[in-house]
């Protein structure tokens, strides 16, 4: 079994974090940024001590290669992503790159030869904050996008994606693309969600991802003045907004367990102190594990608009802008990853994922799977993300005797 | 009787209204701009044209008098705005200015003497629309506001009111203060609600005006991914804020009847599609004509508030930032106006108003009411708002009479 320099993977933890690191201790590292190049060239350091054989390609995606006793076998590809939220946290993707690292270093130490040749992996903007759309890297590299589309994609400033990669030197020459086959994708990412550490555990094995639909409404009603308006002539477009907020929130638990509905975005105009609000538009976003249910939820949310929008004499615009079917991994993948945490002695079980990530797009090319470690409160994306050390060793061994078990796997061409 | 001319109050109206136009047909005239500067040299014109003795105070106040036989009778002032909202309507303030120009024309031209001096007046920036606040122009006459204060408000591009004033030609030399106790203030204004067109009549003499208090809540919750964070641990501040608009809305007719209360501002953040939102800043208006109720709805709002916060698990501020009484306007004033209606043969009815008028600072130095005449559909801020023009002119008549009868009054000195 291999074991991990525990306190190596927590000094360069460590070392990372100051990248980037806000007075809050949290990570403030947005993709392509001056930020992201110290840390990609420490990266790249750390892939060239191990003697790894790198490329970089033309989004900015960090490969390093190390050979497998089968020269010709399809590799073993495991990573992250470096890059941050605005003010996010620290273990959100880095603690998925450095374990993977970890698992590297750990192998070169101990000797450990395995039959495929496994390749590190950091994917350009999996965050989406500063350039749209999020999972950039990956996504192109699947071709899920195109290349050249991507490479014109502007941020606030309009400064495109190829400009800022060009900027920190990493407009790398190879294309965008897979070059041959590859045996699997394993990928280590906090969990994001409070399950596993209100079940105790150290490690889920993430046998897929929530699918899920996005909504979009506009309500129309008219500006009023707030005095002179008696209530029964008004035409309100946030209380009808309101109204579908709460029947949003309610629809949680009306078709399925394991559901999540949200409305996140929420605008409204005029925004006068003494003006009834004439317009609003908010966003939806429903999740589950079941196809169905989803589009049970975006009827049921389509009824409840109509509905609200009725009670308040208003007019509505309603579009769905995204759907994503739910997504199964590999069951051989997670199979290692369930096996490798038995065998390492971490706490574990088999979960889905709320959340989509680089690994979603992956399983579009090669067997894949995810370990997740917990994350304290459940919180993310902010500086107060956290996840206990003895959780991340737990995950990091497993992630490297899953992906040992995985690079061991015989050929089977 | 006085008999005004229906068709050059129309034909003036018109010449008014070119001045800042929309393309909707519509008024977008903010206060000491360009667009205001026209208007006013436009209005100065048509003062000197009647002779009137003209003055310009030091916050840009046009007033104009015309004798009494007994000069030194405190004057009756009459009058109103002539700056609009951003893209408003034609009628608000402009009708009831042109009334006012077009009583003392109808007077000149029969001869019309009266023991009392009449002063027409247009009160600076009402609307508040450029500098805050609103009413400056009467509130600081009345002595609500400090004149050097007022001067040194900026808008949003730093202009203060006094460069504003200097760049137009408007900052007078008087001092921003009644000079001698006035007899009387009438001021004409559209409704901007719709309880005169849903009544069918032409004429509202205004009695008085709704107290109200303006709330601000922020509500604090925690921002989660909307994927993987499952409902029962999310702290939505949106969903406690909507939870606050669906019971403001309610309270309405919960104290007693003629209530008002608005949401008027609402924003959330972070604002992410798939994010839960953190934070939430709502505004509540309420509004009586029963300072009691408006007590009693404060009171209820908090609570609502408290509730709507516990149950989602939130944390709160809540302040109250704005009080004011309800006004009484001055029984005389309104009698007159009753009278006149009555006499010019205009359907007409008592009634308060939901919204503060510069009616309102006046009132609190001299005797004051005044006429309302209807919105249509009960709108006004916006370019569609309008009143039918034979609604208008017997609000215009209205309007001379009562000015008529309030200028005959015998001196009680």
């Amino acid at each position: 079994m291999v074991t991990i320099d525990a306190d190596r993977f927590k000094k360069t933890f460590r070392s990372y974090s100051k990248i980037g690191r806000t007075d809050a201790d949290g990570l403030h590292r947005l993709t392509l940024t001056e930020t992201d190049r110290k840390v990609r060239d420490l990266f790249v350091e750390d892939l060239e001590s191990l003697g790894l054989d790198i490329r970089i390609d033309e989004i900015g995606n960090i490969f390093g290669r190390r050979g497998g006793t089968n020269p010709d076998a399809d590799p073993v590809l495991i990573g992250s992503h470096l890059d941050s939220q605005p003010y996010g946290g620290r273990f959100d993707g880095q603690l998925g790159v450095l374990s993977a690292l970890e698992t590297l270093r750990s192998f070169e130490d101990a000797g450990v030869e395995h039959r495929r040749p496994i390749e590190i992996v950091n994917w350009t903007n999996e965050e989406g904050s500063r350039f749209k759309p999020a999972l950039m890297g990956s996504g192109t590299f699947i071709g899920e996008f195109d290349g050249t589309d991507t490479l014109e994609r502007t941020d606030s400033d309009g400064v495109t994606v190829a400009e800022a990669l060009k900027r920190i030197g990493y407009h790398g020459e190879e294309p965008c693309e897979p070059r041959e086959p590859y045996d699997s994708y394993l990928e280590l990412h906090i969990e994001q969600g409070p399950k596993l550490e209100e079940a105790g555990r150290s490690v889920g094995a993430v046998e897929g991802v929530f699918g899920m639909a996005w909504l979009e409404a506009t309500i129309h009603g008219d500006a009023d003045h707030a005095g002179p308006s008696p209530m029964h002539s008004r035409r309100d477009a946030l209380v009808a907004a309101s109204d579908v907020v709460g029947a949003v929130r309610r629809l949680s638990n009306r078709v399925a367990d394991d559901v999540v509905t949200t409305v996140g975005e929420f605008e409204i105009s005029p925004g006068s102190i003494n003006v009834v609000p004439a317009e609003a538009r908010l966003t939806i976003d429903v999740r589950s594990y079941d196809d169905a249910v989803v589009a049970e939820l975006v009827e049921r949310v389509e009824r409840e608009v109509e509905a609200a929008c009725k009670r308040e004499d208003v007019t509505y615009d309603l579009e769905e802008i995204w759907r994503i079917p739910h997504t199964e991994f590999s069951p051989r993948v997670s199979r290692a990853v369930l096996d490798a945490a038995e065998a390492v002695g971490a706490d574990h079980q088999a979960m889905v994922s709320g959340a989509g990530h680089d690994a979603t797009y992956l399983n579009e090319i090669t067997d894949t799977a995810m370990i997740f470690v917990p994350s304290v409160d459940g919180k993310t994306h902010n500086e107060a993300e956290y996840t206990e050390w003895e959780d991340a060793v737990a995950g990091a061994r497993t992630f490297a005797e899953a992906t040992k078990r995985l690079a061991a796997r015989p050929d089977d061409s």
